[in-house]
Formats: C-alpha cells, sequence, structure tokens
C-alpha cells in the first residue's frame, strides 16, 4: 500500500480554525482505490518547525504523493500552486513570533521549484465536478510558500516521492462570518475536492495542456 | 395556514442556471413550523413580466411573507437588501430583449421603499448558524432592483402582507467553474440559510440594532 | 453673480487629509464663465455638525449649484452618485463620538432623494477628458450619504437651487501610500475633474440617457 | 557615460496605448546625474520577437542598469516585480497571434530568477515621494514575465549589467475610462516614479530589509 501525505496547518492570524486541517483530519486513514491510503499530518504555522515536522513525516511515511494545504482567507476557489518561491517575507508573526523578511527558505537553494502535481489536469477534474478552481502563480511569502519549497527541496532528493505540490483553498464559510463580504468553501465540498484531486494525480501521466495563466 | 411567498428568477446573462429559483423551488410546499407555508414561484428575468407575475402571485397566494430572492454573482455572502430605488438603468438587455435607461419602475412612486424584513435580526442569525451574510445598501438597477421595489410598491397596499424584501445570493460552485476566481455557495448552505432566514423573520417582532452599513 | 457651493470634509478614519477638502479649498473664489462663482466650505465629519454648517452655508451663499464631495477610500475614479437615502448606519465613529445604528437623517423624510446633477451628462464630459468617472448606485450610510441626504432635503425647499448632488473621490496618492493596493488620483486630476464637472452641469439642460447602471 | 536601457510595451489586449512605452519614451536620452543616461527602446508584445528585440538592444547599447516595464490593467499602484518564473501560459494571443501554454521561457533555464533591483528600497523611496507602489510576488505568465524572465537570464550571463528587473504599472486615465472602475495613474506620476525608481537603484548599494511579502 503507497502512502498519500496530506498536511494541514494550525489556526493563525487570530483564526480558530484553520480549513487545510480541518479537512485533511478527516480523511486521515482513508484508502483510495486498492493501492493507496491517505495519512495526514498536522504543520505548525511556524516558519522554522513546519519544514522540520514535515521532514519527519516524510521520512516516516515514505509517502509517493505529497500534498500540502494551506488557508488562503479572501480566495474563493481551490487554488492550485504552480511554484514555490525561495524566499520568506512576512508581514505579521508566524505562531512561534518569528518575522523573517527577505531570507531564503534553503540558503543556496534553487530560486524556485515547480508543483509536480499535474495541476492543469486536476483544474479540470474539479471543474467537470462542479468545483470552483483555478492556477495560482504564487503561494505569497509566509509559511505557505515555506513549506512548498521546503517540500519541493526534499522531494528532490526523496526518489520515492512521485508528486508533490501544494494547494490553498478559502476560509470556511464559519471563519468567513468575522470577515465581511469574504469568499468561502464549506467543508464537505472541500473534502470532495481533495478526493477529486487524488483521484485525478492518481490517473494522470502527464498533464494537460490547458491555459491557466496570469496577463500579471 | 400562513402563506410566505419565495420567488427566484430564470437564468439570465448566458446562465444555464440560477440559484435563486434553485433554492426556492427545492422549498415549495415546505410547512414553517404548524402556521405558515411556502409557495414557490418563478418569475422571468424581464421588467415587464416579471412584476405582472409577481403581481398575480400575490393576489392568488395573499402571502403574510414575501421575499424575492436573485443571482448576484461575484458576492461572496448572503446579501441581505436594504432598500429597492426607483429606477430602471440596464447595462444589458433582460430575457426579453428590453434595456430601460433611467426609467422609474412605478412613475410617480417615491424615490425608494426599505425592506421591512428584520435584516439585521436575520443577518444575526445566519451568522450564528456559520452562514457568511451581510447587509447591502444596493440591489443595483437591474430586474432584481426592479422586482424588489414593484414589491414593496404592491406590498405598501397590500395589508395582509407584514414582511415583505429581496436578498441576492452568490453563484452556485458550477457556475463559478465559469468564472474564474468568483465566490460561490453550494445549493444545500443556500436552502439551509432561506430557511434561517424565515426562522428569523417569524420570531423577530422588532429589528435589532446592529451596525451593518458602509462608510460608502 | 451666482453661486456654487462646493464643500468638502474633515479628514476621518485616521487619515491625515481629506481628498475632497484639499480640492475644494483649491477652487475656492474661481469664477466659472462669467456668470458663476465657487464658493467653498469645509464640513466635519461628524453626523451632527455636517448639516448644521451645510445649512448655514446655504443660507449665507443662496447658491444656484450646491456639489458636496467625500472621499471613497478604495474607490478608484470619480463616482457620481445617484441617490441619497434616509438612514444613518455607522461602522465607525464620526470625529465627534457618535455612531447612530438605523436611525434616520431626517425623521419622517421620504426614503430617498435622487440626484439633480445630471450624472450621466457628467460622466461623459468626464470620459471626454480622459478621466474615469462611473455612476455609484450607493453613497453608503456614514456621514457623507447623511450630507447628501440632508443637502437634498434641504435644496427640496429652497427654490434658489437649481441643482444639487454629492460626488465621491478617490485617495490622494499620498494616502494611498498607506493603503498598499488601493486605487488614487492625484489633486491636479481631481481639480480638473470637478472643473468638468462644474462645465457639464451648466450646460447640460436635460441628463442623457446613458446606460450606467448596476446588475446588482 | 553608462546606459539605463527602459523599456516600454507595445500596445495589446484591444488597448491603443500602453502606459510603459509611453513613460519610457519621454524619458529617453535624459541624464541622470553626471553619470548615466537613458536609453528607452520599444518591445513588441510577442513571446518571441520581445526578446529577440531585447537582446540586441542589450549588446547595442551594453546597459549597466536594465528596467523593463509593462502594463498591468487594473493593479493601483508601481508593482515592483519580485521574480521572474521559467513558465509561459498564456489565457490569449499576443500581437503575433502566438498562445503558447506551459511551455519554458528558456528551455533547459532554472524555474525562476530573482529582480536584482533593490525592490524594498525603491518601494520606500516612491512612498516617501507620495507614489503608491508595492511589492509583487508574481508578474503572470505572459509577455511581461516572458521579457522579465528572459532579460534576467540575459543578464546572468553580461558582467556589464549590474541591475535588472521588471516594474508592472497601472492603466492611463484615458484607458481607464473604458474600464469602469479600473485604477489608473496619470502620466506626470508614472515619470516622476521611474526616476525615482532611477534615483534609488543608483543610491543602493545593499537592498533595505522591509517587509513587502503576501501571506498567500
Amino acid at each position: 500500500m503507497k502512502r498519500i501525505l496530506l498536511t494541514g496547518f494550525d489556526p493563525f492570524g487570530g483564526e480558530q480554525s484553520n480549513p487545510s486541517w480541518e479537512v485533511v483530519r478527516r480523511l486521515d486513514g482513508l484508502l483510495i482505490g486498492d493501492s493507496h491510503q491517505i495519512v495526514s499530518a498536522r504543520l505548525p504555522c511556524e516558519f522554522v518547525n513546519s519544514l522540520l515536522i514535515l521532514d519527519v513525516a516524510l521520512r516516516q511515511h515514505q509517502p509517493a504523493i505529497v500534498i500540502c494545504l494551506g488557508q488562503a482567507g479572501g480566495r474563493a476557489d481551490i487554488s492550485l500552486e504552480r511554484i514555490a518561491i525561495n524566499v520568506d517575507d512576512a508581514r505579521m508573526s508566524d505562531n512561534a513570533g518569528a518575522q523573517p523578511v527577505d531570507v531564503p527558505v534553503v540558503s543556496g537553494g534553487p530560486a524556485a521549484y515547480f508543483s509536480s502535481l499535474p495541476i492543469k489536469a486536476i483544474a479540470q477534474e474539479l471543474h467537470l465536478s462542479g468545483i470552483p478552481a483555478s492556477i495560482s502563480q504564487t503561494a505569497g511569502t509566509f509559511v505557505c510558500n515555506h513549506v512548498f519549497y521546503g517540500l519541493m527541496h526534499m522531494a528532490s532528493s526523496m526518489d520515492s516521492i512521485q508528486r508533490a505540490g501544494f494547494i490553498h483553498i478559502p476560509y470556511l464559510p464559519e471563519q468567513a462570518v468575522a470577515h465581511t463580504g469574504a469568499a468561502s468553501m464549506p467543508l464537505e465540498m472541500l473534502k470532495t475536492a481533495v478526493l477529486k484531486v487524488l483521484e485525478s494525480v492518481l490517473k494522470t501521466d502527464k498533464d494537460l495542456r490547458i491555459a491557466g495563466g496570469a496577463t500579471h
């Protein structure tokens, strides 16, 4: 049985919950087809510790597929991140009080890593399931991008990992209540979305070529 | 048994469905408590015929409560309209090909009507249920505002109507798929929201005073 | 010589300046053609005192035309307000510490007043001058709408006033510096815009019928 | 005399002008201090030819500093791009009819290049001058990012180039007239902004560390 590692984050920025952990914890242990099983891990919203814990989880579970999820408060759809960049630039402190500015995630690492998820095929799969989704050209420069970059860096030297990437998800509706006018997505739809993502990852050898870019 | 009239619209603007009709048609006939029953009516997205059909429904069902619903593509929450204004100003044609510009809804009518729904109490009820909602200061100048104004004008001379108003709702997720980055709300949540709205209307005598305005 | 009364507001919400007063104070005393002269007045950003001072200015100057201006932080263009509504609903305190919620501007007054400025002709004039402008369907429910409603209410009983209305303008660039990503308009362009507005008001007898509405 | 190469683009996407070319052509030949002179070049909005022409300009002028500018319709401020990524993914055709999807800018090139402009010092300089500006984490995946990546790739093997990067600028006001509600910046302010950028580049040895990131 191959492992699929899903990670979600602790709440941050004054929130009581984080939709990324709420969704992945409900999928922990689930079998996908007869060949893969989900393992869910919780990451702190901290620059340093998030990657230490991700590293432990990667070594422990030796997953074939890794998808880290994070909250993108204000975005309205499933946001398939294209690229992780080698910089931390925090506008607020992480949960440990750290606020790195213009520091590389990995000193001496490449400027960026592209996701190895088939993001265009995933977007199409989600659309066919009636779930709003789009390609994102930036995962920001906070802990989400940090984890995404760190994941891709570690994955680049772990042959067991076939696919790895990062997905941002909207607020839960109960969070959006406190942010007037903010978009949200219910937990049930998020769960369905993640399962559709995995279905697409498992059945896609070569990603589709469908336009999903941004003019600027 | 008192009647609650809910109305939804036909699709417009190239959409295949309209969330307002999708939700209210699923509530048709439902009993609310042991005193009220929902009647659902479908309005064409046409300036002239929408009000003719609403007028027939009001006379036929003699409702105690009337809530018209409409799609607000791009808005992210349940949008409780505060006021209907006496002007049609259409940026696109309605479904009958009409595009009135700067014409009153009712010639000689007052400049505006306020909703008689307890919109602040409703917002609070929705928030407590984990459903994003906010007060809107404008229902636009297209068919939605036209129906809202027409409803309030007719209600002003029908003693049987105790509460009347208009609520805008977001795209359904399957619609948002075609509008990259647009917010949406699933049908189940919309149904729950409308039921919570009715619950709040029935139990509220005097609206709450909770800030819900806009700076501009 | 007929008078044109322009008003601007004090800074509020933590700002150091208010573009509305910055622009109108620079136009004070200016002759428009050989028949009209501008008088500029500064209003406090306070529910009660703003209308007291506006009332004094109207009696003192007996203007033929009155345009009140206000800051709409975040809007990107010259925002020609269509309608003032009879409600105060403040999300924050005014400069005197008052925060009215769901209180009428004028008890017993009509639900709303439409602007008597030729807003469509003005929009066209500004566009031809290369200045972004649009019709706004709501002036909010804070002090700006309060002054707009109060102005139209007073004007309704003053025969000397031929045209009256309200215009929202963006942040100045130096204000937008503190609001990452916010739109702005430089003072010179704002001055040009106000002069174009007046030119349009003076030459327009009957407003144009050009679509300028909102779908919702 | 050292050269500063500034580039702007042809209009695209149905526009009649491109603010990037409008501003840089007005600065062509200008002396900056007594050591540098601006040379301005116009690039076609075409994936293939833009880099061919940039390559010629780099060889011809041997600039010490290169800043490419492009239009970001809808953005409100001077947008200092942090990173160029090695992918073209066009949602619309370029001016030559090409629409590459998920093709690298430079086959075998690194995933990304960071700007070598002191973007934080520039942002501070602009803010002190009252000009809205911010750091952008993505230049998109259209011709602007293509040119930015190509520039950084060429610069990486040209020792004469000390600083290179890309800046997105808003619509001109006369363009924004056709895009209701879109932000804009007048040409005079854009010129001042570019001169302030150059002033900052010339006087900054080591970039400042000021937070300028994005949470997602």
